[in-house]
Protein backbone atom coordinates (compact mmCIF):
# COMPACT_ATOMS: atom_id res chain seq x y z
CA UNK A 1 0.00 0.00 0.00
CA UNK A 2 2.45 2.83 -1.14
CA UNK A 3 -0.70 5.35 -0.25
CA UNK A 4 0.20 4.60 3.03
CA UNK A 5 3.98 4.34 3.35
CA UNK A 6 3.95 7.61 1.90
CA UNK A 7 1.44 8.82 4.47
CA UNK A 8 3.72 7.26 6.99
CA UNK A 9 6.77 8.57 5.41
CA UNK A 10 5.19 11.93 5.81
CA UNK A 11 4.02 12.19 9.07
CA UNK A 12 7.58 10.84 9.95
CA UNK A 13 9.50 13.82 8.03
CA UNK A 14 6.41 16.46 10.06
CA UNK A 15 7.27 15.05 13.33
CA UNK A 16 11.10 15.48 12.58
CA UNK A 17 10.68 19.03 11.45
CA UNK A 18 8.46 20.10 14.15
CA UNK A 19 10.98 18.51 16.44
CA UNK A 20 14.04 20.77 14.97
CA UNK A 21 11.96 24.01 14.84
CA UNK A 22 11.09 23.61 18.57
CA UNK A 23 14.92 22.26 19.45
CA UNK A 24 16.08 25.32 17.57
CA UNK A 25 13.46 27.79 19.48
CA UNK A 26 14.36 26.50 22.48
CA UNK A 27 17.61 26.94 22.40
CA UNK A 28 17.22 30.73 21.19
CA UNK A 29 14.99 31.68 23.67
CA UNK A 30 14.19 29.12 26.38
CA UNK A 31 11.16 26.29 26.88
CA UNK A 32 8.93 28.68 28.78
CA UNK A 33 9.43 31.47 26.16
CA UNK A 34 8.82 29.24 23.32
CA UNK A 35 4.98 28.64 22.59
CA UNK A 36 3.10 26.19 20.56
CA UNK A 37 2.23 29.16 18.10
CA UNK A 38 6.26 29.95 17.41
CA UNK A 39 6.80 26.48 16.28
CA UNK A 40 4.00 26.16 14.18
CA UNK A 41 4.72 29.31 12.25
CA UNK A 42 8.48 28.22 12.27
CA UNK A 43 7.20 24.89 10.03
CA UNK A 44 4.13 26.71 8.90
CA UNK A 45 1.49 24.75 10.22
CA UNK A 46 -1.28 25.89 12.30
CA UNK A 47 -2.89 24.48 15.44
CA UNK A 48 -4.95 21.99 14.25
CA UNK A 49 -2.56 20.23 12.24
CA UNK A 50 0.25 20.76 14.16
CA UNK A 51 -1.53 19.06 17.51
CA UNK A 52 -2.26 15.93 14.70
CA UNK A 53 1.60 15.48 15.24
CA UNK A 54 2.78 16.23 18.51
CA UNK A 55 0.53 16.00 21.77
CA UNK A 56 1.92 19.47 23.52
CA UNK A 57 5.18 21.53 23.81
CA UNK A 58 6.39 19.35 26.93
CA UNK A 59 5.99 16.08 25.10
CA UNK A 60 7.86 17.70 22.72
CA UNK A 61 10.75 18.60 24.82
CA UNK A 62 10.31 15.12 26.84
CA UNK A 63 10.94 13.76 23.40
CA UNK A 64 13.76 15.80 22.65
CA UNK A 65 15.42 15.30 26.23
CA UNK A 66 14.57 11.18 26.45
CA UNK A 67 15.53 10.56 22.72
CA UNK A 68 19.48 12.61 23.52
CA UNK A 69 19.63 10.28 26.47
CA UNK A 70 18.81 6.56 24.15
CA UNK A 71 20.94 8.51 21.47
CA UNK A 72 24.17 8.61 23.87
CA UNK A 73 23.34 5.03 25.58
CA UNK A 74 23.01 3.39 22.52
CA UNK A 75 26.39 5.35 21.29
CA UNK A 76 27.96 3.88 24.13
CA UNK A 77 26.88 0.20 24.25
CA UNK A 78 27.88 0.35 20.49
CA UNK A 79 31.41 2.03 20.69
CA UNK A 80 32.34 -0.75 23.72
CA UNK A 81 31.15 -4.20 21.29
CA UNK A 82 33.60 -6.72 21.57
CA UNK A 83 36.15 -4.78 23.57
CA UNK A 84 37.69 -6.36 26.59
CA UNK A 85 40.62 -4.07 27.23
CA UNK A 86 39.86 -1.28 29.94
CA UNK A 87 41.86 0.89 28.42
CA UNK A 88 40.49 0.72 24.66
CA UNK A 89 36.69 1.13 26.20
CA UNK A 90 37.42 3.99 28.32
CA UNK A 91 38.75 5.78 24.86
CA UNK A 92 36.10 4.39 23.14
CA UNK A 93 33.72 5.48 25.16
CA UNK A 94 35.28 8.71 25.73
CA UNK A 95 35.37 9.28 21.69
CA UNK A 96 31.79 8.45 21.49
CA UNK A 97 30.46 11.31 24.13
CA UNK A 98 32.45 14.08 22.58
CA UNK A 99 31.59 12.76 18.91
CA UNK A 100 27.82 13.11 19.90
CA UNK A 101 28.35 16.55 21.59
CA UNK A 102 30.45 17.85 18.86
CA UNK A 103 27.65 16.47 16.48
CA UNK A 104 24.44 17.81 18.90
CA UNK A 105 25.15 20.51 20.23
CA UNK A 106 21.61 21.69 20.72
CA UNK A 107 20.22 19.29 22.05
CA UNK A 108 23.13 19.12 24.50
CA UNK A 109 22.60 22.68 25.43
CA UNK A 110 18.87 22.19 25.75
CA UNK A 111 19.15 19.10 27.77
CA UNK A 112 21.03 20.74 30.10
CA UNK A 113 19.12 23.49 30.64
CA UNK A 114 15.67 22.67 30.68
CA UNK A 115 15.59 19.54 33.13
CA UNK A 116 13.23 22.42 35.22
CA UNK A 117 10.85 22.32 32.64
CA UNK A 118 9.89 18.72 32.42
CA UNK A 119 7.16 17.48 34.45
CA UNK A 120 7.87 14.85 37.03
CA UNK A 121 7.61 11.77 35.12
CA UNK A 122 9.47 13.09 32.21
CA UNK A 123 12.03 14.48 34.42
CA UNK A 124 12.64 10.86 36.24
CA UNK A 125 12.94 8.87 32.73
CA UNK A 126 15.21 11.48 31.61
CA UNK A 127 17.58 11.01 35.57
CA UNK A 128 17.19 7.22 35.09
CA UNK A 129 18.85 7.58 32.00
CA UNK A 130 21.65 9.98 33.22
CA UNK A 131 22.27 7.97 35.95
CA UNK A 132 22.74 5.05 34.13
CA UNK A 133 25.12 6.59 31.67
CA UNK A 134 27.57 7.99 34.10
CA UNK A 135 27.43 4.96 35.53
CA UNK A 136 28.60 2.71 32.38
CA UNK A 137 31.75 5.42 32.67
CA UNK A 138 31.81 4.74 36.42
CA UNK A 139 31.82 0.99 35.97
CA UNK A 140 34.78 1.18 33.23
CA UNK A 141 37.09 3.50 35.64
CA UNK A 142 36.08 1.07 38.64
CA UNK A 143 36.82 -1.94 36.61
CA UNK A 144 40.36 -0.14 35.19
CA UNK A 145 41.42 0.41 39.17
CA UNK A 146 40.59 -2.71 39.64
CA UNK A 147 42.81 -4.22 37.25
CA UNK A 148 45.37 -1.57 38.59
CA UNK A 149 45.33 -0.22 35.20
CA UNK A 150 43.72 3.51 36.28
CA UNK A 151 44.45 5.14 39.24
CA UNK A 152 42.70 8.02 40.56
CA UNK A 153 41.99 9.88 43.68
CA UNK A 154 38.21 9.70 43.42
CA UNK A 155 36.41 6.78 40.70
CA UNK A 156 32.91 9.01 40.97
CA UNK A 157 35.36 12.67 40.21
CA UNK A 158 37.22 11.37 36.89
CA UNK A 159 33.68 9.80 36.14
CA UNK A 160 32.18 13.31 36.05
CA UNK A 161 35.36 15.27 34.50
CA UNK A 162 35.28 13.08 31.42
CA UNK A 163 31.48 13.67 31.19
CA UNK A 164 31.92 17.36 32.12
CA UNK A 165 34.93 17.36 28.87
CA UNK A 166 32.35 16.38 26.18
CA UNK A 167 29.24 18.66 27.62
CA UNK A 168 31.87 21.31 27.01
CA UNK A 169 32.47 20.47 23.83
CA UNK A 170 29.24 20.86 22.95
CA UNK A 171 29.29 24.95 24.48
CA UNK A 172 32.39 25.93 21.97
CA UNK A 173 32.28 23.15 18.97
CA UNK A 174 32.37 25.00 16.07
CA UNK A 175 32.10 23.12 12.34
CA UNK A 176 34.51 26.16 10.69
CA UNK A 177 36.81 26.49 14.03
CA UNK A 178 40.37 25.75 14.48
CA UNK A 179 40.03 21.70 15.02
CA UNK A 180 38.35 19.19 13.32
CA UNK A 181 35.88 16.84 14.81
CA UNK A 182 38.18 14.17 14.71
CA UNK A 183 41.29 16.03 16.54
CA UNK A 184 38.84 17.04 19.05
CA UNK A 185 37.73 13.64 19.56
CA UNK A 186 40.85 11.90 19.03
CA UNK A 187 42.55 14.36 21.91
CA UNK A 188 40.12 13.82 24.50
CA UNK A 189 40.39 10.44 24.35
CA UNK A 190 43.52 10.92 25.18
CA UNK A 191 43.02 13.66 27.99
CA UNK A 192 40.46 10.66 29.32
CA UNK A 193 43.12 8.68 30.24
CA UNK A 194 45.13 10.78 31.47
CA UNK A 195 41.89 11.70 34.10
CA UNK A 196 41.72 8.09 34.57
CA UNK A 197 45.76 7.92 35.50
CA UNK A 198 46.23 4.86 33.01
CA UNK A 199 49.12 2.80 32.60
CA UNK A 200 50.62 0.44 30.41
CA UNK B 1 26.13 61.80 58.13
CA UNK B 2 25.11 58.68 59.00
CA UNK B 3 21.61 59.51 57.71
CA UNK B 4 23.31 59.30 53.83
CA UNK B 5 25.12 56.29 54.98
CA UNK B 6 22.27 54.46 55.68
CA UNK B 7 20.41 55.13 52.35
CA UNK B 8 23.33 54.13 50.61
CA UNK B 9 23.37 51.26 52.25
CA UNK B 10 20.02 50.58 51.98
CA UNK B 11 19.71 51.10 48.47
CA UNK B 12 23.07 48.83 47.78
CA UNK B 13 21.32 46.00 49.97
CA UNK B 14 17.52 46.54 47.56
CA UNK B 15 20.17 46.17 44.39
CA UNK B 16 21.82 42.90 46.11
CA UNK B 17 18.23 41.31 46.74
CA UNK B 18 17.12 42.83 42.96
CA UNK B 19 20.10 40.94 41.82
CA UNK B 20 19.80 37.73 43.57
CA UNK B 21 16.26 37.52 43.06
CA UNK B 22 16.49 38.15 39.03
CA UNK B 23 19.44 35.40 38.91
CA UNK B 24 16.95 32.96 40.48
CA UNK B 25 14.15 33.52 38.38
CA UNK B 26 16.35 34.03 35.29
CA UNK B 27 18.00 30.25 36.36
CA UNK B 28 14.14 29.05 37.05
CA UNK B 29 12.53 30.63 33.80
CA UNK B 30 15.03 31.97 31.48
CA UNK B 31 16.20 35.46 30.83
CA UNK B 32 12.76 35.54 28.03
CA UNK B 33 10.25 34.48 30.26
CA UNK B 34 11.08 36.51 33.14
CA UNK B 35 9.56 39.83 33.55
CA UNK B 36 10.56 43.20 35.52
CA UNK B 37 7.05 42.06 37.17
CA UNK B 38 8.16 38.67 38.13
CA UNK B 39 11.44 40.10 39.80
CA UNK B 40 9.25 43.26 41.28
CA UNK B 41 7.40 40.87 42.76
CA UNK B 42 10.26 38.64 44.82
CA UNK B 43 11.55 41.43 46.11
CA UNK B 44 7.85 42.77 47.07
CA UNK B 45 8.59 46.29 45.28
CA UNK B 46 6.39 47.53 42.17
CA UNK B 47 7.38 48.80 39.05
CA UNK B 48 8.38 52.66 40.02
CA UNK B 49 10.59 51.82 42.86
CA UNK B 50 12.04 48.59 41.70
CA UNK B 51 13.23 51.16 38.63
CA UNK B 52 14.94 53.61 41.03
CA UNK B 53 17.59 50.45 41.42
CA UNK B 54 17.87 48.93 38.25
CA UNK B 55 17.78 50.90 34.40
CA UNK B 56 15.96 47.60 32.83
CA UNK B 57 15.80 43.67 32.71
CA UNK B 58 18.61 43.39 30.50
CA UNK B 59 20.74 45.80 32.84
CA UNK B 60 20.28 43.32 35.65
CA UNK B 61 21.50 40.50 32.97
CA UNK B 62 24.37 42.41 31.56
CA UNK B 63 25.27 42.99 35.43
CA UNK B 64 25.31 39.57 36.54
CA UNK B 65 27.00 38.35 33.65
CA UNK B 66 29.95 40.59 33.36
CA UNK B 67 29.89 40.79 37.57
CA UNK B 68 30.00 37.37 37.01
CA UNK B 69 33.16 37.13 34.96
CA UNK B 70 35.05 40.24 36.80
CA UNK B 71 34.72 37.64 39.76
CA UNK B 72 36.28 35.26 37.86
CA UNK B 73 39.62 37.25 36.94
CA UNK B 74 39.81 38.54 39.77
CA UNK B 75 40.05 35.30 42.17
CA UNK B 76 42.65 33.87 38.81
CA UNK B 77 44.73 37.02 39.52
CA UNK B 78 44.70 36.44 43.09
CA UNK B 79 45.30 32.75 43.27
CA UNK B 80 48.87 33.75 40.96
CA UNK B 81 49.82 36.39 43.44
CA UNK B 82 53.43 35.69 43.98
CA UNK B 83 53.59 32.34 42.30
CA UNK B 84 56.60 31.63 40.29
CA UNK B 85 56.47 27.64 39.53
CA UNK B 86 54.18 26.62 36.52
CA UNK B 87 52.65 23.74 38.20
CA UNK B 88 51.76 25.72 41.42
CA UNK B 89 50.45 28.31 38.96
CA UNK B 90 47.92 25.84 37.62
CA UNK B 91 46.76 23.46 39.88
CA UNK B 92 46.02 27.23 42.24
CA UNK B 93 44.38 28.69 39.28
CA UNK B 94 42.30 25.77 38.77
CA UNK B 95 41.57 25.62 42.51
CA UNK B 96 40.27 29.02 42.51
CA UNK B 97 37.89 28.25 39.18
CA UNK B 98 36.41 25.28 40.43
CA UNK B 99 35.80 27.05 43.89
CA UNK B 100 34.05 29.84 42.31
CA UNK B 101 32.26 27.75 40.22
CA UNK B 102 30.89 25.55 43.23
CA UNK B 103 29.76 28.68 44.91
CA UNK B 104 28.23 29.86 42.41
CA UNK B 105 26.19 27.88 40.62
CA UNK B 106 23.32 29.84 39.68
CA UNK B 107 25.69 32.85 38.24
CA UNK B 108 27.52 29.93 35.92
CA UNK B 109 24.35 28.49 35.03
CA UNK B 110 22.69 31.97 34.01
CA UNK B 111 26.27 33.09 32.45
CA UNK B 112 26.46 29.57 30.27
CA UNK B 113 22.65 29.68 29.19
CA UNK B 114 22.15 33.31 28.07
CA UNK B 115 24.90 35.12 26.45
CA UNK B 116 22.34 35.01 23.89
CA UNK B 117 20.11 37.66 25.52
CA UNK B 118 22.52 40.16 25.91
CA UNK B 119 22.31 42.83 23.64
CA UNK B 120 25.49 43.70 21.03
CA UNK B 121 27.63 46.08 23.59
CA UNK B 122 26.96 43.63 26.69
CA UNK B 123 27.78 40.42 24.63
CA UNK B 124 30.71 42.07 23.52
CA UNK B 125 31.98 43.23 26.94
CA UNK B 126 31.40 38.88 28.40
CA UNK B 127 33.39 37.85 25.54
CA UNK B 128 36.47 40.12 25.76
CA UNK B 129 36.31 38.53 29.48
CA UNK B 130 35.80 35.09 28.57
CA UNK B 131 38.76 35.48 25.79
CA UNK B 132 41.19 37.06 28.46
CA UNK B 133 39.91 34.64 31.51
CA UNK B 134 40.28 31.33 28.83
CA UNK B 135 43.63 32.88 27.64
CA UNK B 136 45.23 33.08 31.44
CA UNK B 137 44.62 28.75 30.89
CA UNK B 138 46.16 28.83 27.95
CA UNK B 139 49.59 30.93 29.07
CA UNK B 140 50.04 29.19 31.78
CA UNK B 141 49.60 25.82 29.57
CA UNK B 142 52.17 27.47 27.30
CA UNK B 143 54.78 28.38 30.07
CA UNK B 144 54.57 25.04 31.27
CA UNK B 145 55.18 23.83 27.64
CA UNK B 146 57.98 25.70 26.75
CA UNK B 147 59.68 24.86 30.37
CA UNK B 148 59.60 21.93 29.40
CA UNK B 149 56.84 20.95 32.47
CA UNK B 150 54.04 19.76 30.69
CA UNK B 151 53.25 18.40 27.75
CA UNK B 152 49.91 18.29 25.65
CA UNK B 153 48.39 17.10 21.98
CA UNK B 154 47.12 20.38 21.83
CA UNK B 155 47.16 23.89 24.35
CA UNK B 156 43.89 25.07 23.45
CA UNK B 157 42.19 22.02 24.06
CA UNK B 158 44.05 21.19 27.01
CA UNK B 159 43.10 24.57 28.16
CA UNK B 160 39.35 24.34 27.40
CA UNK B 161 39.08 20.68 29.00
CA UNK B 162 40.48 22.54 32.20
CA UNK B 163 37.43 25.55 32.33
CA UNK B 164 35.38 22.93 31.37
CA UNK B 165 35.88 20.98 34.47
CA UNK B 166 34.98 23.85 36.86
CA UNK B 167 31.59 24.26 34.62
CA UNK B 168 30.53 20.81 35.15
CA UNK B 169 30.88 21.26 38.93
CA UNK B 170 28.33 24.50 38.29
CA UNK B 171 26.02 21.47 37.25
CA UNK B 172 26.26 18.75 39.83
CA UNK B 173 27.56 19.87 43.25
CA UNK B 174 25.63 20.08 46.01
CA UNK B 175 26.33 21.30 49.35
CA UNK B 176 25.21 18.33 51.00
CA UNK B 177 27.00 16.10 48.49
CA UNK B 178 29.25 13.33 49.14
CA UNK B 179 32.42 15.17 48.48
CA UNK B 180 32.95 17.97 50.38
CA UNK B 181 33.87 21.36 48.26
CA UNK B 182 37.38 21.32 49.32
CA UNK B 183 37.75 17.56 48.42
CA UNK B 184 37.10 18.66 44.73
CA UNK B 185 38.56 21.78 44.54
CA UNK B 186 41.93 19.52 45.39
CA UNK B 187 41.16 16.56 43.45
CA UNK B 188 40.25 18.81 40.29
CA UNK B 189 43.50 20.62 40.96
CA UNK B 190 45.31 17.49 40.23
CA UNK B 191 43.02 16.51 37.37
CA UNK B 192 44.00 19.55 35.59
CA UNK B 193 47.94 18.63 36.08
CA UNK B 194 47.17 15.18 34.54
CA UNK B 195 45.42 17.17 31.71
CA UNK B 196 48.87 19.40 31.21
CA UNK B 197 50.71 15.83 31.57
CA UNK B 198 53.02 17.78 33.83
CA UNK B 199 55.79 16.34 35.43
CA UNK B 200 58.29 16.55 37.58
Amino acid sequence: MPGVVRSVGQDGTRSASIRAAALELFARHGYEATTMADIGAAVGMRGPSLYKHVASKQDILARIMVGTMDALLDAHRVALLGVDDVTVALRRATEAHVRYHARHRLEAFVGNREIRGLTEGHRRAVLRRRASYENGFRQLITRGTEQDRFHVPSIRLASYAILDLGMGVANWYREDGELSEDQIVWHYGDLALRIAGATG
